[in-house]
Order: structure tokens, then sequence, then C-alpha cells
């Protein structure tokens, strides 16, 4: 395995996700963590890189990027992970991709829709590797339930019903000056969303990677709790392309629950149901017959559900095995690009920039409709 | 136990529901099924009683009506079951409670919101016991939901996740004769509202037996397959009465799903969650420490819950006892009034004509918003 | 249907059981009970027979036996139920038999083996029906996995284990005066056996009736609480005919348990999982593929498995209804020798005075075994 | 943190468990594997080491040994991970521990009863810390259990029913060369035991971790298919110390099974049970009031519990996070003890050459009792 240089923006001392991308990149090893601006500023910057052994701290992201720049290839970072708040995820992963570097970037990809195209844009044209961490996708019976889809397997698609519930936002936590809490209800780091953009997105993204369904129109309920300008609560109507109907349910102030993300598919011919707190399982049913229990790690999954497995079945896998999915198939993209071969599918198969425009967008529309007094708010409004 | 004489109108030969109602009194006894019009051609309401051993078979409702009034007080039915097709409901319900007999009706109570309203006066002048069976609401840990809510357990409601979800209609089974599918599906018999009318009612007063809450305004995306004129599946947003949100959904052309009517109702201080599938547990979380399995059948259960309760925990209670409870409670109350005393708050736990306009009100609301561009349907438009 | 007379002998006032038995026969109707000697005492007889408003009441059941012989036949009982303590279940099934009526009779059976071995052979003699309440048979997806194991699903048997864990006992009720207590600690009432004999043997029940394996021999560890001379608490290892092992505990003593009857069969080629407390569904595994969820009510089940149906899949059937499958295979096994045909083999589908032995045996091998310095006790010395 | 530097003694290429260790030492940092002798043969050693990118690939653990052993002191391994099939985890161990080292050991720790008590022996003099993977009770929810039965919650404990299933070895793979199957039907390399070494030493474990009972005697029933020497399914019967019994099965023939290791514990006050498939949750239920569901991550649970915990409730930690805790105990103890301060009870929480012993003592007790004709086969002669 070509072993890579990686880089971090963010994520540092007391931010929960750096550690979550540490770890999901020793999981499998090949990825080497050498270089970090791990917080905002320069003296918790250094101190979150002494306590995680940084090789290169660096004081801010333009330091390191400048200096990056500057070290011989075989040195230099092969990537660059950004794992700050949402409204530096765009100039620091602009710089870094102007730069030459591919990118490993947190959702939601930008702080605006209009950040996300342009974004998209530059990686589309200089090439890059750009990964976006909508971690769910990564694990193995997603992908499973990817594959029966698209198989057919379950007809022509008829319901989707998506759901994203958290309680952590139940109490106004940002008044006692809560980091993760303080940013995401603040429109100048989250931008649109609250709740639609730290984890709707991450509901529309399963749905579409999972049903290859765009949504056409949609139409949105939110709520906000404690005088927050973003939502935290959120209920929408989805019109899926070729008539399928969705309902997605994201939020943060349900008392009881943890990360409940929960996805059932219904179709002409069977229905899928898994549950990101109880990921080792898949219930398939179908018109006639019992319903199945698919499970992780057994012979019969399709081959990108058998890639993302290290475990035999009973023995499970869970949130950081999913997250380092994301890594191992981008940065096995990367390698393949230092090769100078293309990627195999399987290999491609992570979130993009196209991904994270599609994110924005939902966004975009969610508080669009939230205001507005017509039924349906159209995407293309959104995505043209 | 004062024995009460019990009639029933529809529900024999292959209709499922008639054998429902007849279990449900036969668990506790007390209720004696004396007479019966039990079909809708004089062949087959006979044939129905003679299968059934019923003393008196009648050709036709009005014909039961005629002769049982004739009776001596002491021979004549206490109240006559409601079991026909909706459209129906109206016509024979007033006949009977205009010749002074108390009612149980299937849901939804009538076919049109006018009629709901002109059942509900009489009703109220006549001082008619009228009992509509919201069968859910008979299950104990129903009750225990309600308690807790009303209890303030929950703290201030946030949101209302409920769904009712079944498979069975998936296919146009109405073209191939099935009995049930081709009423439900015709307007003449079924009235405005196709899956809403069967089964979101079910699900609308499930919500607002257990949180008290009235909507105050509906969303409806409303589906339909096979050349259905009424709808199959449907989505709703709600707002509800004091500033909670909800959601609701029904649908009967899921697959692989069975009778799936589930509730989740989340507050400021804990939630509640239940599943008719699996009746016998409600979780209660609360905002700190574990969350908590009730149970059926214990000590620790509210007075509500007790009562309509026959076997010790783990002696799994289901669908005919739930069902029971509606008439145990409507009869006690029935019992009340032979006696001359005013019946208690537990023997009034019962769905009343007062839920059935409530019923008609959401299916009026719920199609006239599916086609409406307008994002919000006030339910006031249709309750005053 | 051909409607039976039903007579019963204890099970009155606050004896849990007498009433699962009343609602037993009312789900289904076509069954009259007419006629009991409800308690054990003159007093406590009449007044429970008084509240059920039994047609024929009376004093003792010695009584009712000389009075019912002597009534013509069109009016006499056709069967009487025995839902005494143990230790009448011997002389009141005896009696009855003798004077030709049949009997479904409580488990265990007698209160000792030998009892146990006449009362069996007097009902092949005279050749009455005779039905014992292991009413957990009844349940439709134990009718299937019985269905799987004959059919060869499972492939050869390897391993069963089956537990039927209770928590009611854990505390000496008794000593309170608890009656259902009280004369199951005691042996004059209850034999041998206090858990094994009370919940083991409808564990031992189960067993065989899905496996059709019969026990060679048997390792007993017995517990007794509170200085009981019973068991309330055991575990055994079996010996199976044909090779495959087993693992059957039984306890009334374990803190939060209901009624946790619950059994896997492993064979060569599957596995099977039920649960009593949540009856609905069977598990099948199979060695490669995904397990299946079996469902009751599903057309694909097998024949006695949707005999035993009364409504459709998610309508949730259970306790009742499984006691009720009890009944009316042998009512319909009575009706049969009404009309002088041969039952069925689906109408011959309950448990019979055969099993009743086994049981019998099988409370005295664990007892004996419990005392044993021997690894093995064989269960042909008790059935021989 | 002080960085640690690690060797590894098998667990190359092929072997499933090496990949295991590696992963769990990955997720924290901290450790740094270093060394390696990673296979039997010299060239599959070289090969593993090649593969991993290892620093020092040694051709034997004997080579690795005495070239550690002359490194500076900063250079050399702080510990060693003995990998092997259990016939080298003696010698390996032993001559390691010989030389200074720490040693972490895969169970169970020896071939033979003799051996593991000349290690604990060893390891006892010497005072090093040795580190046995039980890596099941690494679980933070097993920790919450034996915390609440050592505070009392459950008050006196009467009974464990601890079972651990698995259904790989059904079929005869060592017949087709499967590695992990071969060595371990095989006595040379796996000593007495085969399921009741390789998982039955884990339940034996894991009951003791969490209840801190003895087994006093034990009774149990072996099987053994395909004609194999050693056991491949297994019950026990257990007599605990202060009067508690249990079960204990362990299997690894059954179909349909992945990893199923569950245990219940019930005493005076109240039980627990744990599933390891589902090791998210822990049910406590108590003589009366609901029962409740532990969860992992939450503020209430004790600190060993969420000292093991890195992810808030609802992302799903599972087996790698818990096999990591094994690690990061012992490598904390083994930190201190190069900080010359004696390590806190949260940092000794690991599982030790004590309990080795007591794994191989049970093994040696289960498969002489399996053979034996008296009932009960006292732990105390294989202890002492």
């Amino acid at each position: 395995m070509v072993p890579l240089k990686m880089g971090m923006v963010g994520g540092g001392l007391d931010a929960l996700v750096g550690a979550w991308h540490r770890r999901a990149v020793a999981i499998d090893g090949g990825i080497e963590l050498v270089a970090g601006a791990l917080a905002s500023t320069r003296e918790r910057a250094l101190a979150a890189s002494i306590a995680w052994n940084l090789p290169r701290a660096y004081a801010s992201w333009e330091h390191m990027l400048e200096q990056e720049v500057g070290r011989p290839a075989q040195e230099r970072i092969d990537f660059v992970t950004v794992a700050t708040p949402n409204h530096l995820h765009y100039p620091v992963a602009k710089a870094f991709i102007d730069a030459g570097f591919n990118v490993v970037c947190d959702k939601p990809m930008t702080r605006t829709l209009e950040e996300a195209k342009s974004l998209a844009s530059l990686v589309a044209k200089v090439g890059a590797v750009f990964a976006l961490t909508h971690n769910y996708t990564g694990y193995p019976l997603v992908k499973q339930a990817r594959y029966m889809v698209a198989a057919g397997e379950l007809g022509e698609l008829i319901k989707v019903i998506v759901e994203y519930n958290q309680g952590w936002l139940l109490e106004a936590l940002e008044r006692d000056g809560h980091k993760g809490a303080s940013w995401r209800v603040d429109p100048a780091r989250s931008g649109q969303g609250g709740a639609m953009g730290d984890i709707g997105t991450h509901a529309e993204n399963l749905m579409r990677y999972i049903t290859g369904l765009e949504i056409d129109a949609l139409c949105a309920d939110l709520g906000r709790r404690h005088g927050r300008v973003l939502d935290d609560d959120g209920s929408v109507l989805l019109r899926l392309r070729g008539g399928a109907r969705g309902v997605l349910t994201a939020s943060q102030v349900l008392s009881g629950e943890g990360n409940a993300l929960r996805i059932r598919v219904y179709g002409t011919r069977g229905s899928l149901a898994w549950d990101q707190e109880h990921p080792e399982t898949l219930i398939f049913s179908r018109n006639s017959g019992p319903s199945q229990i698919y499970r992780r790690g057994e012979a019969y999954l399709c081959a990108a559900a058998k890639r993302g497995t290290r475990l035999p079945p009973g023995h499970p896998e869970a949130f950081n095995e999913a997250f380092a999915n994301i890594y191992a198939n981008a940065c096995d993209t990367m390698r393949a690009r230092k090769e100078r071969r293309a990627p195999t599918e399987l290999e491609l198969d992570f979130p993009t920039a196209e991904d994270g425009v599609r994110g924005l967008a939902f966004i975009a529309a969610a508080v669009a409709s939230d205001g507005s007094q017509a039924k349906w708010t159209p995407m293309k409004d959104y995505l043209n």
C-alpha cells in the first residue's frame, strides 16, 4: 500500500471531530498524519499539535499551506483534512486545492451554496481528489442497500422515509459556552442551516446515496428553540425524481435521541430498513415471503459492502470503521492518481464535491421553503 | 355485572371486522349478541346470522330497528354495533340513536364531515352513549402514555411523529374483486379519504388521545397508485396547538409493512415511543438517566392502564384485548346509565362522536391541502 | 359448528387460570360454559358461579358429576375443564372420564407419575378426548417451527436451548398467603416439582413438540429459596434421542423476568428461535444466506399455523389466542367424535395424556437427578 | 502520553487476530509497533513484516528476543504481543518476561494448566505487566455491569446464564486446510479445550469479571462433531462461590450464530442483561419499577465505563474499541511503571495472568467433568 501523508486543519483539542478523523485513518494504516494547524489561534494550534505528537506543527493554516508547498514532493502532504467550523471550509479547501493538494472536507461542504458551486467547479477543473465526510455512507450495509436498489430488488421506488434525530441541543448549551453548540447555532460560522445543515444534509445524502433519487421539490417546516436564528428541528416533504415521495426529518432537540439516523426505502417489489444505531443489520422485506436480515461480513453481500469490512460477522463494527471507509476509498483513489492509473469504481465510492453542492442546495431550499407560503419549493432553482 | 344485549349491523360472512367485534365482546363476557342484520342483502344477512347462531336474524337494518323498537324493554338490544362500509355509518347510527339506542360505530364515523357534525349534534342532544372504534387507544400502554403526558412527565411537548404503514394495497386488489379493497378505494362508499380515512384517522386519533393536542393547520402530500381516486399513501406536516410540530404518515402501499402504527412524542423533559406491533412495552426516555421500559400488567402503571389488563406481565395481550377495552368502557358507561348513576372518568375513557368529527375534519383538510398550492391548510375552517 | 357444552372444576374467583380458560373458549364461540364447581368450598364455589352467571352451579365436583351424568344427553356437558391445583387433577379427571366425559386438564397432568400413567391408560382404554393445556404449543409460529423441523429444513438436530424464566416467586409470597404461591410451593398440592412442574414441564413439552425428540437422560441442578421444599429454580442438561444435546432452564426467582419462555433449535442446516413474549415472529437462520423473519398470518406458513390464526399480520395475537387454539383443536376432535368421523391430523394437534406422562416423568427424573451424585439420570427408568 | 514501543509475535498475513491487535493499538495512538516475528517460518515472517511496513522484521521470535534485548533501552520494545496459536504462548511469553519485557498475550493463556500456573508465578515474581486479551471485558457496559454488581444494585446474586455461541465450525473446515480451524481442532496446538478453550474461557472470564464469583464446582457435557478430538460444543452447570448457580454454554457449531456472547446476571434485587452483538446497551431490571436501558457514553455511567469511551451516545462503538480498551489500560499501567508511580485502579482494569490460570483450570475441569460419571467436578482440584 502506497503510504500517504496527511495534514489537518482544525479538529484539535476539544473538537470532537478531529479525533474521529485521526482514528479513521489509524484503523487501516497507510496514512501518516504529519502536519497540522489544529486550532484557530496560534497558542491553541500549537498546544494541540504537541498533544498529538505532530511532527510539523503550524500556527495557522495559511502558514501550513505556504510551508508544505515549499517542501520536496516526497515529504509534502498528499492531502489535507478540513475539520474546522463550516465557514472556514471554503477558504481552506480552495487554497489547498489551488496549490495542488487533495482534500478531505467535513460537511456541509461550505457556508453558502455559491461557495459550494465555486468549489465544485474548481475541483472539477483541477482534477483534485475531494472527499466529503458524509461518513454514514461508509457503512457496509448502506452500500448493500444501494446495491440492492440499483439491482432492482425493490422494483420501482415509491417512498423514502429518512430521519436523523438527536437531542443534544434541547437545552441552550450555547449560553454556557459549549463550543460545538456555539458555532452550530451561529449563522456566521454555520451558514443558513442549523440542524438541516449539520445533520439534515447527512440524511439527504444517505437517501440519495441509497436510492439514486434527486429531490425535485420540497416543503419544509423548521423550528427554532431558545430564540435561535437557525433551525434546530425540521420536517420536510419530498417529491423525488421519477415520482417517488419522501419524508425527511432532522432534529437536535428530541429528548432521549442519540444519533438516530434511520432510513426506510419502499418500492413496488420490496423494502429496506436500516438504522445507524444498529448498523450491523439491514432488513429486506419483499411483497411475499419472510423478511430477511442481512448481516455485515457475510459472503452474500455485494463487493462494496465486503470491501468495507474488517471483522467477521458478530464481531461488531461501527462508527469508526464507517468513517474509515470514506478515507479508505478516497485515499485509494489518491493512490491510483499517484500511480497514474484510473481508480476503480469501488475506489471511487466516496462522497464528492457534487454531493456537497446538493447538500448546500438542500439547505438553501429547505430554509427558503420554511419561509414561504408556497407549498412546493423546486430544487432546480438552487441547482442551476 | 349488568348484562347487556347487543345487535350488529354489517360485519357478517367475509367481513374481517365483524369477527373482531364479536371477539372483543366475548373476551370479558357480560355482553350478549342477540340480533343482527349482518350483510347488505337479505340472503347474505340471513346466511351470516345462521353461521353465527344469532337468536334474532334480520334481513335488513331497517327491519331490525323496527322490530327491536317493538320489543319489551328487557328483551330489546341495549346497543347496536355499526360495522358496515363507511357510507352506511351515518344513516344506520342516526336511525338507531333517534330510536333511543346506544351505538358502537366503526371509524371513520361517517362518509362526510357534514354527516359527522350532524351525528355528533344528535348524540349530544339525546344523550346516547356513542363509542367510535378507534381501537388502538384501548391498549393499556397507550393509556399509560396519555397519563404520563398529562402528568407533565414529558414537560411541554415539542414534536410528535406518528406513522401508520400498511402494505396490503400495493397491488390493485380491487381489480380482482377483493371486497375490503373494493369499498375502500370507492369514494361512494368510503368518502373523501382513502388511506387517510381508513388508517390516517387512527393515527390522528392516537396522537390526539395521547398528547391532548389539536391540529391547528396541516400540509398534506397524498399519493394514488393504480389510477385510484382516493389516496393510498400520504405524508402530512402538522402544526399543533401550543406550538408543537408533527409529522403524520399513513400508507397502504408500503411493501413489507403489516399494521405498523407507531408514535413518538417528544417534550422538553422526556419522550415516549410506542409501536402497535409490539404493544406490550412503552419506552420512556428522559433528558438524563437511562431510558425506561414500561411493561403492561405492572403495578406501577396508571389506573386506566391497569383497568385494561387481563393477564400478568409476560403473558402477552394484543389486538383483541385492546379492542375489548373500547367495548368494556363504553358498556360500563351504558351500565351506569341503566343504573342511573354518573359514569366514572375511567368508564368514560373511549372514543366519542366528537373524535369522529375531528377525524372527518382531518380527512377533509388533508385532501384539501393535497390539492392546494398553499402551504398550510387551517383546521378551523373544517371544525367550525 | 356443532356447539359443545362445557363444565369447569376449579378456576373460580381469584384463581387467575379460570379466567384464562373462559376467555379461551369465548374467543371462537361454539362452546357454552354451562356448569361448574368453581372452588374448593361450597360457599366459594357458589359465589364464583354467581359471579360468572353459570346456569348450573355446583357446590362440589362430585355433586356436579352425579348431576350431569343424570341429565339427558343433549343437555349434559360434553367435557369438563379441570383447573384446580395439581393434586385434584387426577381424581377429578379420572371420575369424569370414567363417567364418559371428555376432559381438558391443566398441567402438570397429575401430582405423581403413577397417577399420570394410570390416567393415560384410562384415557386410552375408554377413548376419551383428553387435552392437556400446554397452551404454548398453541402459538401459530410454534406450529410453524414444528413443521419446519419435521420437513428437514434444519437438517439433523444438534442442540436445543429452552428456557422458561419468571420472577414472581423471588420473594416468599406464600408467607403472605398469596394463593397461587401457596399451593405451588406445597408438595401435597403440587407434587414433586416446583418450578420444574409448573413451568419446566411447559419447556419440556415445547421442546418435544417442536423437535419431536425425546429426552434419553438428564442432569439437573435445582435450587430452593426461602426454605422451600420444592425447587423454584433449575437448570438441566439434556441428552436427546438421536444424539442431540440440550439445556433446559426453568426458574421463578429471576428478577425482572415476566414469562420468558424461549427456545432455540439448531440443526446441521439451519436454526430456529422463538420467544413467547414476542410470539408473532420466528427467526429462521440457515448456514448461508440472510436469516429470515417468519410472521404470523402470512400465506407462506404451514396449514397448522394458518389454522390457528384469526387476525391479519401486524394485528398482533397473543396468549389468549394460543390458549384458544388448544381448545379449538380439542373441541373439533370432540365434534368429530360426536359426528362419528375420524378427526383430521390438524384437529388432533393438541397435547394429550401421553404428553402428561412425559411431563411427570420429566419432573420425577429431574428431582431424582438433583438429589443424585450420578451425572446422568436415564429417562427410561421413569417411562417404563 | 508516554509513547510505548511494541513488538508482535505471530498474527501476520492471514491470521485474523494480528490485524485486530494492530487496530486496537492504532485507535488511541501512543503505541508504536516497531518489531515483529509475525509468522512461524522465516519466509512468511519476513513477508508479513514487509506487508505491515515494520521497521524491525525478525525471522523468528527467538531472534527478535535476542536482538531487542541487545538494543539501547530507549529503542527497545516496551512490550511484546503474543498472537500465535495457543501452544506457543507459554514459551514466547516466558522468554520475554524472563528478559524483562512486558507481555500482552492472547487467550487461553497457555496450552496446559501447569504452564499457566508457572507463567503466573513468573509474572508475579518479576513484576512484569501481563495482559491477557479477554477483550470482551473491555466493553464499557461490561464495566458498568461489574460496577453495578459490586455496588450491590442487584443484591445477592442468585443465578448467572452466560452463553457464547458461534457457528463457523459446523462444517469440518479443517479438512479444507482452513488455518484458523486447523489449529483450533488440534490438541497439540490448542491444548485440552476446543470451544471451551477458544470461547468458553471468554464466557468464564466475562462471568467472573462482572460478578466477581469464582466457580466452586462444575458439571460439563461436551460434544464433538466430525470425529474431532476436541469439543466444539458444550454446556456446563456451575456452582458458584456463595451459593449462586450458573449455566455456561459455548459452541462453535450452531447454525446462524455469529459471535453471540451474552450474559444475564440475576440477584435478589435486580438483574442485568448484556449481548456482545449489541454492546451499546445494558438492560437493568429491578424487582419493581420499569427496566432501564443503560447506554454507552452517558454521564450517569461509572468511571471505568466512561474511561473506555471515545464517541458520544448513538455514534456506535464496537469490537475494536473494546479491544483497544484492554491495551489502553495495560499500556497505561506500563507507563505508570516507567514513570515509577503506582498505577491507579482504573489503569489496572485489564485481565491478568491470574485470569489465565482460572481459564486453564476451567478448561481442565470441564474436560474432566465431561469424561466423568460424577456429577460435580470441584474446581479446587485444579486451582491448588
